[in-house]
């Protein structure tokens, strides 16, 4: 394999002149360039990407580290990151940590050795320590969806709180009499906003009790599980506001295994915006977060971080918006 | 930050020593091996997976490239991968190359110049050339799923052509009289080896024709597309095997769209055997991968191949299964 040196010696220049045409840092006349590039056109030089970054140079690949791909709400929220990535000539590297902190650490861990300019995270278990560390490390960092604080790094989300109190003023609006809230793990900053915004609005009307909020998982099979424990608390409910849309399709499959018509018996509003929301029947009522959009205004951020070196820290909540379909078709009034 | 020399000089021992401590080569007497590792502890010395890399060892991880992150089946294969490298000490990396050819080469490229051990490949578009390439820079490689040869690495995947026979089977036992095919891209060896099995099986039959396959990728909206045109070719038609079960899932939503009833009026049959099929209304019935199974053989494979350096090049063909589901109940015969 050809070296730096093999390009500097057939172009009959220095080292650090290849080094400067590779780096784009420094003058280099256009002649010059030209004599460069096309020596290492033709020994098929391949400029080391690990050892640049071992120089402290760019290596054009970003990490997105994202805590579950099963959920289609990330392989969408990645497909805006890569489009952006690609436009400016970053690659992206995914890492799926399940949720698990310790494999969220590992990670940031991998992805620092293999040398890359910045990581986009979408996770709840970052903490102090680990932000700390990076800033140290000069790694650009960018957080999706889920951040607590936006101290030392840019933050990307979207209206979780306004969200959740949208839906239940819907599910309200349409003729519900009482209406619970399936919610997700209280250390996302999602869920835990989420849950915060269905109170905010329940907690006014004399048919609500703590009792109505159930726990469960981000997951289909979370919903399902959780709409079993609300009909076993509250045979009488009548609407139902999920914490994300697999858990509304878990809850869907539920009330459908015991013969409960939707939106007739229970009307369901989801959260999230998924794609498959439109494949259920009845199609499901959503608040939509504008998932590719989240997914492209991090990597430009993050890409202007590595461009710029800036260090800036901004948080950036985006609007949501209630998408109604037939889960939730007005019922009668009672 | 600390260096071998510093881990070296504070343990009292040479360079080599804490080399071969750290690669795990060559004999070390425990007594040595624990002063080099408390001498790594007390520095905070991290061995630089990436200078590692340059000088040939391992890095502990690996490579999945994965053509569609959307497709659930695709994170599911994954888990297998990602539980099966976490067991054995490696960390996976992904790549989402969009099944473009371009895009795969690219994240062949970065993987190699992030030095990781091995790469699992799902694709459809890796040339020979890639291939030979890749023997070459001694990098072993597991396809999985869509390989259309198997010279010079090992496969995975699974037995579509008898799964696309049992499903058009299963179709005409349930009384359909007239079934249709919804095919994937060509380009994809396991689309191409159900629409053969699809035919396999048909063409003995008087109903059959040509017309009755359909081309459309295996996507949701894929389905939905290619099942208007079979509806405008073939309006009699009363069964439907799909090339996937997004596939499926999209024509199950275009069939109800047009009021057709799912099974009485068509019924249908997916292939994959992803979770969503339990979702849809009438649940699918499909012909299921092992898919977990695969992701797992397939890293089981690739680690074996970075442990003993061994370059076995084998073929495994992992039997399917068919799931029947209230979108086959069996018909009234005609």
């Amino acid at each position: 394999m050809a070296t730096i040196r093999d390009v500097a010696k057939l172009a009959g220049v220095s080292v650090a002149t290849v080094s400067r045409v590779l780096n784009k840092n420094g003058y280099v006349n256009s002649e010059t360039e030209q004599k460069v590039r096309k020596a290492m056109q033709q020994l098929q030089y391949e400029p080391n990407a690990v050892a640049r970054g071992l120089a402290g140079k760019r290596t054009g690949t970003i990490g997105l580290i994202l805590p579950d791909i099963s959920n289609p709400f990330f392989p969408e929220l990645a497909r805006g990151v890569e489009d952006v990535a690609q436009r400016s000539g970053f690659t992206v590297i995914l890492c799926n940590s399940d949720d698990q902190g310790p494999k969220e650490k590992l990670y940031i861990e991998v992805l620092k050795k293999k040398y890359i300019d910045g990581i986009i995270f979408a996770s709840n278990t970052l903490v102090q320590e680990d932000i700390e560390q990076m800033k140290r490390d000069n790694l650009p960092l960018v957080v999706l969806d889920r951040a607590s604080s936006h101290e030392a790094y840019s933050v990307v989300r979207s209206k979780n709180f306004e969200g959740a109190k949208m839906a239940v003023k819907h599910l309200l609006e349409i003729g519900c009499s009482k209406v619970a809230h399936l919610y997700g793990p209280q250390e996302l900053i999602t869920a835990k906003d989420r849950l915060r915004g269905y109170e905010d609005v329940a907690k006014h009307f004399g048919w609500f009790s703590p009792s109505l909020m159930i726990p469960g998982y981000f997951r289909i099979d979370g919903g399902m599980a959780a709409v079993e424990e609300l009909l076993s608390r509250h045979p009488d409910v009548d609407g139902i506001f999920a914490g994300n849309d697999l858990m509304a399709l878990g809850a869907l499959k539920g009330l459908k295994r015991r013969g409960i018509k939707v939106p007739e018996q229970i009307a369901i509003c989801g959260f999230d915006g998924i794609s498959l929301t439109e494949i259920a029947e009845p199609e499901l009522t959503t608040v939509a977060q504008p998932i590719y959009e989240m997914g492209e205004l991090a990597a430009s951020i993050l890409i202007q971080k590595i461009e710029t070196a800036a260090a800036v820290s901004e948080l950036f909540e985006l609007d949501v918006k209630l998408i109604q379909r037939d889960s939730t078709q007005k019922k009668v009034m009672r």
